[in-house]
């Protein structure tokens, strides 16, 4: 076996910028090749996002070889792949603990180290950010420091970078602009812009009616061309764009090939790993989500449905493929994604669209605007609700339940397991009124025995629905909790200890009148949520508490009012003793 | 004096489009002078939006002349430009009711009218909505149904309208965008979208390199030129921009002149009636605002300021005009403002970004992952907060607190008037470590002895403060409700019931120890606030009652949990029983 010196030979020696500026010009091909190799024997290994990264090899060689980082200022627009930045600024020798609980986060945090001079996680607004240090640097007379963010042609769609934009040209700011163009998002691009990239005109474009000098198209892996475009470029005191074309996966034949499928490696395992493909057959919520949407498309062509670059990652990908007409990828867009809903659901359609949890936090003006005071029937699918693991920090959905309660004439539902999300689908499908929220989170399903040709429930489902009878403590599980507060129950029945257990499945319309029979009935109640504690399904309950002078005990289980850190599922649940055996124990205590 | 049939010899007979188009050409410049002429004695006579609607005369006459609405779908971007299509789609008669309570809105309503054809009053969601309508038309076979969007050239810096933009080429749908450029948003425009527009090329610009057909640039106020554009453009089964000139305030003298002035009718008022003129000159919490921040970046140059688009409206101007190196308006793009601030106050300034309440909303997420996760000194302040008047359900400022209430490391202050506001501002401006809100209404401040040269309080403003002693019932005003609640407690002495008045002015964080003695010492507590019930600060009470299992009876009052209507402050506020007297029935009642 190869020494890990001699595959690392140059990479070995190299920890930070100043480091990989002591090479010699034609020594960094064969740097690029090992950070090549570093990533793809690393993430493969432990897990995290992987064609992006082994596309931006060469850039973030060059980018270190030629600025001057931290006092130059680089931000990666999203921020996934960051990780070769990552491994030569300090960070390569722990980068095997990349996303996982106490290790390095997955993306930019400028708590983790001063060469991540913003956070980043969601897309479109590196622009920004890197626009107001520059201006900061302007207003300081750092006349020398230079401002760069890196941009995806999928990011691009977003519409912050548009606002950007439209401040960058008048901004006198030295900010350079790297579009990094690897023509595909997670999934597939869609839009004019991707159009328009594709047949670009250098000398007259988009940038350029923005007032922004344009530099391409440069060969993003030839580490030669970037570095010479970069000398030329860093001292033009204006704001310009430099359009470089990447490959994602590059270096990788099948991630290069099927790049939405290795954009993160639980696909990979997927395939190479035969034990963990067999975990990954399993059922999953967005299985359920677009498998069930497919049928109701086949049965209704009323139905339509939005996502804003995530068909794959929600499940809407097969309605998608069948359904072209009906089914729309608008690009990374929440705002319009909702609001074209919106324009959808008021012609007569039902409208399903699918957001991630703390992306939909991007919608939350059009939800109100559009959707609620409207009172239209758009059915927003909030997925990877609540705890997002090792995504972490800038990804778990926290907010969507608090933020969602005040809003007029919606529905929040928070399905228990599969059979909910499915039954809820076909019954908002017909029935709904006005907006709907169904809320789940990322992962695989409880329910063993669920199957697509299980009858569909065709009644409105309850607020909360009674699981079994005990006395000596009521739980109240919000959603998905439903399937950790049964082993808590478990763990209780074999000290006997008789819970009762509700599970709560429509947060809103709030079905006060059970709550109050449970409050009546109980003398400790533990509500137990995946979401913010603050504003959230628990707190509603205290108060029908309040309002009634009763005098039972509660205990709301969530998440605190901190920044919530990455790491798998169930660590992060363990953190806050929102799994099984800390339940079991908070029981223990109080009763004691 | 001319009779009013003769004044409005044309109009009189025009009550729908199917009246207007009964007209021979040639009358319609007449027809466009007397719509002129009924808009101003109309809005001078009652208020609302001024100069936008001098401004669309001609244009909203060409629409519904060629157009057949509302089978064809008309779309007014923002929306306080549609009073010339309200008085000619029925609401002629009743449009002395426009912003009043239980008249028709300010704002298209699709509750008021089928010609409303979707809900505006934010910024560029309209070709969202309308290409929604036009997708589901060709789902619908609805072939020869037209889909237009009219847009302000202020409007198209707003992110979601490029959102629109990158989808709308690759659509396949007639959707026409009339881009109305009048070169100025209520303020004079920033950025390159403006500067490119001003020098447009027709044949390769920004609309044509996003895959758009564009006409241009055509005479705004001459109805035949627009009339035959449109009846050219109406069987193009392609998207497409035409590009229209028009002047705010036609037809106006001072309103051209003046156009930022007599954006709304306030601002004439002023000029005009004496009477009304002294209200105007008393300092308003937006005086307060810009003025004190004025005196704050005269002493420190680290202070900065940064708005979208409302530099006059919140007060920043002052600043911005003798700064403008360090105050920034960055046109109407909330989500730029925010992560824009962050970059400056993650290198050491401490920004003030004044956002409207209802318009943060837009900027949701770039608050909690670009502000809160990364705890930068941001101090927002949250403009027109609660209480929106006539502006109604689309500007109400309702979930500002319930909406940050769950953010991990912000402050959420409620000053109670000016001389809380200012010594806020003097002291986050000191020592700010974390993001701040600071939230206050649009309108006059209560204390009548406030004064620029009144000394600045130094110390951390207190959460609760008590301002008198009480019996009966405690009061707890969260805000600038403390001024209602002074009048409440006014009437209740009179009635020899002595309520113990508290003032909240920092919500979060949450001040329990001194609720907890709060709720120990009273058997009745009211809690008063100017903002959705659902989540807001009256709920964090309820639950330390509930934490407690305190026994004394808590009514919060706030906004319930529905669509708020337009009306006059006073009026909204009554309606809610939020003011004085109806607080004082509340007492009476529950004591009795």
């Amino acid at each position: 076996m190869q020494s890990l010196a001699a595959k690392f030979e140059l990479l070995s020696d190299i920890e930070f910028p100043e480091d990989l500026k002591k090479l010699n010009l034609n020594q960094l091909p064969q740097l690029c090749t090992e950070i090549r190799n570093f990533i793809i024997e690393n993430v493969l290994q432990n897990g995290g996002h992987f064609a992006a990264n082994l596309g931006v090899v060469e850039l973030t060689v060059a980018l270190h070889f030629v600025y001057n980082a931290p006092y130059d200022k680089i931000v990666w627009d999203v921020g996934h792949q960051a990780y070769i930045h990552k491994i030569l600024t300090g960070r390569k020798k722990v980068f095997y603990t990349n996303r996982k609980l106490g290790g390095i986060s997955g993306f930019p945090n400028i708590f983790e180290s001063p060469y991540d001079s913003f956070g980043t996680g969601h897309s479109s607004t590196s622009v920004s950010a890197v626009l107001g240090m520059a201006v900061a640097a302007k207003l300081l007379n750092e006349t020398n420091k230079k401002h760069i963010a890196i941009v995806g042609d999928g990011a691009l769609t977003g519409g912050q970078l548009f606002e950007g934009l439209n401040n960058l040209a008048v901004s006198e700011t030295n900010t350079l602009l790297i579009l990094n163009d690897n023509n595909i998002g997670i999934d597939k691009n869609t839009g004019t812009v991707n159009n328009h990239l594709s047949n670009i005109n250098p000398l007259n474009n988009i940038f350029t009616n923005l007032g922004l000098h344009y530099t391409g198209i440069v060969d993003g892996h030839d580490v030669f061309e970037l570095i010479s475009s970069f000398k030329m470029l860093k001292d033009i005191e204006k704001p310009g764009v430099l359009h470089i074309k990447t490959t994602k996966g590059k270096g990788h034949p099948e991630a290069e090939k099927e790049q939405t499928l290795w954009h993160s490696t639980s696909k990979y395992i997927k395939i190479e790993n035969p034990q963990k493909q067999k975990l990954n057959n399993k059922l999953k919520y967005q299985d359920v989500f677009g498998k069930t949407l497919l049928e109701l498309a086949r049965s209704n062509s009323k139905i339509c449905g939005v996502t804003p670059a995530m068909p794959t990652g929600c499940g809407m990908i097969e309605a998608m493929n069948e359904y072209p007409n009906r089914f729309f990828d608008v690009g990374i867009a929440e705002q319009h994604a909702v609001t074209f809903s919106a324009g959808l659901a008021i012609e007569g359609f039902k409208v399903f669209c699918s957001l991630y949890s703390t992306f939909a936090q991007r919608a939350y003006d059009q939800i109100i605007h559009d959707v609620c005071l409207q009172n239209l029937p758009v059915i927003f699918c909030f997925d990877r609700a609540g705890n997002a693991a090792d995504d972490g920090a800038t990804h778990h959905g926290m907010y969507d339940i608090a933020m969602l309660l005040p809003l007029p004439n919606i529905t929040i539902a928070t399905p228990s397991n599969a059979t909910d999300l499915r039954n809820m689908l076909h019954y908002f499908s017909k029935n709904a009124k006005g907006p709907i929220a169904i809320r789940y989170p990322k992962g695989l399903i409880p329910d063993v025995d669920f199957n697509f040709n299980n009858k569909v429930g065709i009644n409105l489902p309850s607020g909360i629905i009674k699981q079994n009878e005990g006395k000596e403590v009521a739980i109240i599980a919000v959603g998905t909790m439903l399937e950790i507060c049964k082993n808590a129950v478990k763990i209780l029945a074999s000290k006997s200890i008789n819970a009762t257990l509700y599970s709560m499945i429509i947060v809103k319309p709030f079905d006060e009148t059970n709550i109050i029979k449970i409050l009546a009935q109980n003398k400790f109640v533990i509500t137990v949520e995946d979401g913010c504690k603050t504003n959230g399904a628990g707190s509603l309950i205290k108060q029908v508490k309040s309002d009634n002078n009763f005098l039972c005990k509660i205990i709301n289980l969530g998440f605190p009012d901190e920044v919530i850190p990455h790491g798998s599922y169930f660590e992060i649940f363990e953190k806050y003793k929102l799994n099984a055996q800390s339940i079991a124990d908070i029981v223990f205590e109080n009763l004691g």
